[in-house]
């Protein structure tokens, strides 16, 4: 694939940044948290999670910050669903975009979805078949390793995204759960995925190792359509609160800026999100760029001459 | 140039990890760092900076810290030098290298050297006229852009490789003083630099807005011979403690590895010395590698089965 010179960034801050988090955030700041995002510039937002409420309280009022998330201005909001009950209510309250995570190792499966591998493929034939209206994501999760098993063979990533694809799945995303990945990482899973379907694929990385940016702009310059992160970098472990974050929103736009790839967003209205959150969960963020200070401009002109 | 898969780690953190730190830090805790970092297989090491004792206090105590290093484990000391008084004691105290740091920019090398760009290509042709028995780094400070002037003309960092190699340097090094590269600029640094002298080439990133990874990555791939890092990720601007600070040696390393790059650290011990100086600091280090933990292995026939 060739670099792309646009990219889709995909705010997950409102469902992966703030699941892990023990203090409940109120729905109305929830929602004002996607406003801020939307008014600078996002226009995919992974908004909540249908899960049980038992097993993820933060995201117990999915109805609720669905039914006050601005509907007006072009954004496509995703929920991530992990069975056929959470896609019933994903689809009665109009999301627009289902994501579902299927595991590339046999004991992260068990212990996060409680279910095998194969048993997961099955799970995200049944949901994809009758997401009638949604666009459907596969999610694999622990593609780039597992913190159980160690490394999860490529073959096996890649045969998730096959069988995801023909379970007729809208795009492939690749996650490194645990945030242990390297650029050649992505670029051996991109070359194996790629050899099986040419779906659009989408990227999904913590900063756990400080890899995760490196890893993005490498599956940017490897033709990734869409990139996920957090304003603020939010999604930590909860044992380690400002470690091991989504990378943020506002570091990604600025190297993706730098690097001349148009994300469509707002550095200063993202930090003033992030800022936003981050005062409402009283946490310091992993974000640097808020802290830094922005430097204006590209490269191209300025640096060729 | 094809990507090395052995570089070698300039650890930083005695000199620019501490150098703006207000507190002052003892001799004897300053040479127990340098001790725990020659254990963890580090070879060379920037000691300390031979610049007027009231203008960094900090490295007050340069002739004391040479004299109590390790001298049998094949470690090459570094001392910044910034002009022959400097270089004079550089060489009473035995250091193996003199860095030397003229600036890409007419207002940073105003107000960091009190210089113009010409009279600091000037000073170099002194002090490496003089310097007889050391190996020479001539590091290009700002050579991805100036707080004050913004973009730096790749012609002016490439113009003063050129004469720094002229007058005997024994190295070029390249430095994103104030963290704002991204991947993309290393390329076209490399490739100008490249074209005006074949001298080994060394990098200097700090991680201010979360790019110093993916540069560091960047130019492994593209032939650096060496990286600059600090234990610890210390070396941040004193506003800002935990944001600013140089890339940490044990996230580096860990990357490298996992990429399958040789750097002969052992990632436990890196992660003790900044443990022992974060703690000597009192404060929470950007380094990620000691929080998360390490995740073992490597790329290679695991990730290609």
């Amino acid at each position: 694939m060739a670099p792309n010179r646009t990219v889709e960034i995909v705010e997950v801050g409102p469902r992966d940044g703030l699941q892990n988090e023990s203090a409940l955030v109120s729905t109305a700041a929830k929602i004002a948290y996607i406003e801020a995002l939307v008014d600078a510039g996002v226009r995919r937002v992974e908004a909540t999670s249908f899960v049980h409420p038992k097993r993820v309280p933060q995201m117990a009022d999915a109805e609720q910050v669905m039914a006050g998330v601005p509907r007006d201005r072009g954004v496509s909001y995703i929920g991530l669903v992990v069975n056929e009950r959470g896609l019933d209510r994903a689809l009665a309250c109009g999301v627009d975009e289902a994501n579902v995570v299927v595991v590339a190792s046999e004991t992260f499966s068990h212990r996060n979805q409680g279910m095998s591998i194969a048993e997961g493929v099955r799970s995200f034939e049944a949901i994809s078949g009758r997401a009638v209206g949604l666009r459907v994501t596969a999610t694999i999760g622990a593609s780039f390793g597992c913190p159980f098993e160690g490394e999860v063979p490529v073959s096996t990533v890649a045969s998730l995204a096959r069988q995801c694809a023909e379970a007729g799945a809208d795009e492939i995303a690749l996650a490194d759960t645990i945030g242990v990945g390297v650029p050649d990482d992505v670029k051996i899973l991109v070359d194996a995925v790629r050899a099986v379907t040419d779906l659009p694929l989408r990227f999904h990385f913590h900063n756990t190792r400080n890899t995760g940016y490196a890893n993005a702009l490498t599956a940017v310059s490897l033709g990734a359509a869409a990139l996920d992160s957090s304003a603020g970098g939010i999604g930590g472990c909860p044992f380690a609160p400002a470690a091991t974050g989504n990378i943020a929103t506002e570091d990604l736009a600025y190297a993706l800026r730098r690097t001349g790839v148009h994300s469509g967003l707002d550095l200063d209205k993202v930090i003033a999100a992030a800022a936003f959150i981050g005062t409402e969960l009283g946490a310091a963020l992993p974000a640097l760029l808020g802290r830094a200070g922005d430097f204006p401009g590209s490269l191209s002109a300025e640096r060729a001459r």
